[in-house]
């Protein structure tokens, strides 16, 4: 069977029916590296399904996209909804498309039921980005079933990176379960905060502090300027009190603010003082190929689990088997056999 | 079959000549009700055992066990080597003692090899708990093939429960993957720090602090008094930049001395003004219950991910294939799809 006629017995109707959809692997690949932000997008697309025929696709355009991946620089955004990411990442995106690079964002947001058409949404808040040639943004795939929200996040930046889009920001909302996820596959980890009042704590997940490469006081601007300014000394003080980064990388607080601009080439500078410090010691490339292995790991392990909770007889026990752990009428590795009992069966 | 010969086929020579060793999961089950060390001990080493066999018997014992278990303090303790834990948890552990309460004291360090043998070295640590009639110690078990330390330190808890101990102590060298893991299974998460000159923060690990519900600066004694107070001030301030833990709880941080019993009182205070305050508000009983569904799934996991590894197919590959991937020759995703077509096979 051809590889064309393996994507026409498997893709979705609404999917082949796309004007100017790619028939082959190789129409894919080389919409791809053609920088065709539409064969990208379904590309990606194919990626998101969790249809075995649309894995086996994926998985030959990936491969066939490995050669080009590795040359952007990957940057993790994180921070509390209200705190102005997609303006920060729209004011930085600009600053750097003025220096001839090309840009993708690509968004991750468990919390958010929007589907594809919510694309609105990311382009209403990214105004220059949203309409430059040279930027390239996806929004946040819906949850499967598994809650692997992030999974796809990953072919998705090597796709990207295989586009050549050279600066890859992945935006995550600071508050729930993707941050370590999105923290485990980029290069730097920034997160924006707001200053004032202890408001800038309200809702914010503990544990983020601490994996911040650069935080970020946002909205450094007119009469915040000052509040501004203490909060960075006192985050200052306190992140002084932390053990150093894995990477040796003592983190960084700065003030920003995406209206008037201010801060945003300090926070650049930043960047691009880390990837050569960690270049240096041999950190980024080492995390790199430690970030692949785990991929690699994290890969099966999603796979098993689906193949064991998609397993009828266990689909159908585990919420009330679940249940009877929760109530103590049965103790958690007793329930564990029981469904592995089942799942065997 | 009956439930005695079936322990008799399964464990291994050793096991079974232990002198006095218990025969039927009934006898285990009265030697554990009865606070026998000895056969507490056994029924331990019994659920550490990766045997099947074992684990039939190991979960029959614990389901006996189940009505017993919930009524103990179950209290985490991390921090760096030499840091004072083991003489920590002794003089605590005697104040604890003195006023009529059971304890028991299991460790977890993946970094350790140690077996059985280093009982010893505990025992060595722990003067006055290891030879009092109402506490129990039980050191690291070695890692399995899967390094999975800390999976039978969630058995072992509840058997310590059932055999009446009230207040248990994890103890876990703040440097590895175990903190987590011991955060998720007990009720408050206390972090050991020295004082002076930055060398506190050597080799702990980065997050381990914003687990912390209480944070003890140790040896604050004698000339070390001074820095030790500055210490807790700095880390106070620090702490108050961060969120508050899940539990709506502040963290605390304390000085204390294990050589002068300095502190240990007040340190009590906050655990027990901790489980008031989280008893209070909810927290306590649905933590305690999200754990233990949590401990389920990762049951589950484990025994997942260990049919995995062990299928031959899979374990005569897996090292090369993630060797691939580390240089780059093969996608994660592709590597992952190989050894699941492996498993299959």
């Amino acid at each position: 069977m051809s590889k064309e006629s393996k994507i026409f017995d498997s893709v979705n109707p609404d999917f082949r029916a796309k004007k100017g959809s790619p028939k082959s692997v190789e129409e894919y690949v080389e919409g791809i590296f053609s920088r065709n932000k539409s064969v990208l997008s379904q590309a990606i697309t194919l990626i998101e399904s969790s249809k075995e025929a649309h894995r086996e696709i994926s998985e030959e355009i990936l491969e066939q996209c490995m050669a080009k991946t590795g040359n952007s620089v990957r940057i993790g955004i994180s921070g509390v909804p209200g705190v102005g990411k997609s303006t920060f990442i729209d004011a930085l995106g600009k600053k750097l498309i003025s220096e001839g690079k090309k840009i993708a964002v690509l968004s991750v947001d468990p919390s958010s039921s929007r589907s594809k058409g919510s694309i609105l949404g990311d382009k209403t808040r990214m105004h220059f980005l949203s309409t430059h040639p040279d930027a390239y943004i996806r929004p946040s795939p819906t949850a499967g079933a598994l809650g692997g929200v992030t999974r796809k996040t990953r072919e998705t930046l090597l796709l990207c990176e295989a586009a050549g889009y050279e600066m890859i920001f992945i935006e995550t909302v600071g508050v729930g379960q993707s941050e370590t996820a999105v923290y485990s596959m980029v290069d730097f980890f920034l997160v924006l905060m707001l200053a004032g009042a202890g408001d800038e704590l309200q809702g914010i997940k503990r544990g983020i502090l601490e994996m911040a490469d650069l935080l970020a006081i946002n909205k450094a601007d007119g009469e915040n300027v000052d509040t501004a300014k203490r909060a960075k000394q006192e985050y200052q003080n306190a992140l002084s009190m932390f053990p150093n980064q894995p990477s040796g990388w003592k983190s960084v607080v700065k003030t920003c603010s995406s209206l008037d601009g201010s801060g945003l080439n300090q926070i650049w500078d930043e960047v691009m003082n880390y990837i050569t410090y960690t270049q240096k010691n041999g950190h980024f490339e080492n995390h790199r190929k430690k970030q692949a292995i785990d991929w690699m790991y994290e890969n099966i392990y999603y796979r098993l689990k689906e193949t064991f909770y998609q397993h009828p007889a266990v689909k159908k026990r585990v919420k009330a088997i679940e249940n009877k752990v929760a109530e103590g009428s049965i103790s958690s590795f007793k329930a564990a056999s029981e469904l592995i009992k089942l799942f065997g069966s």
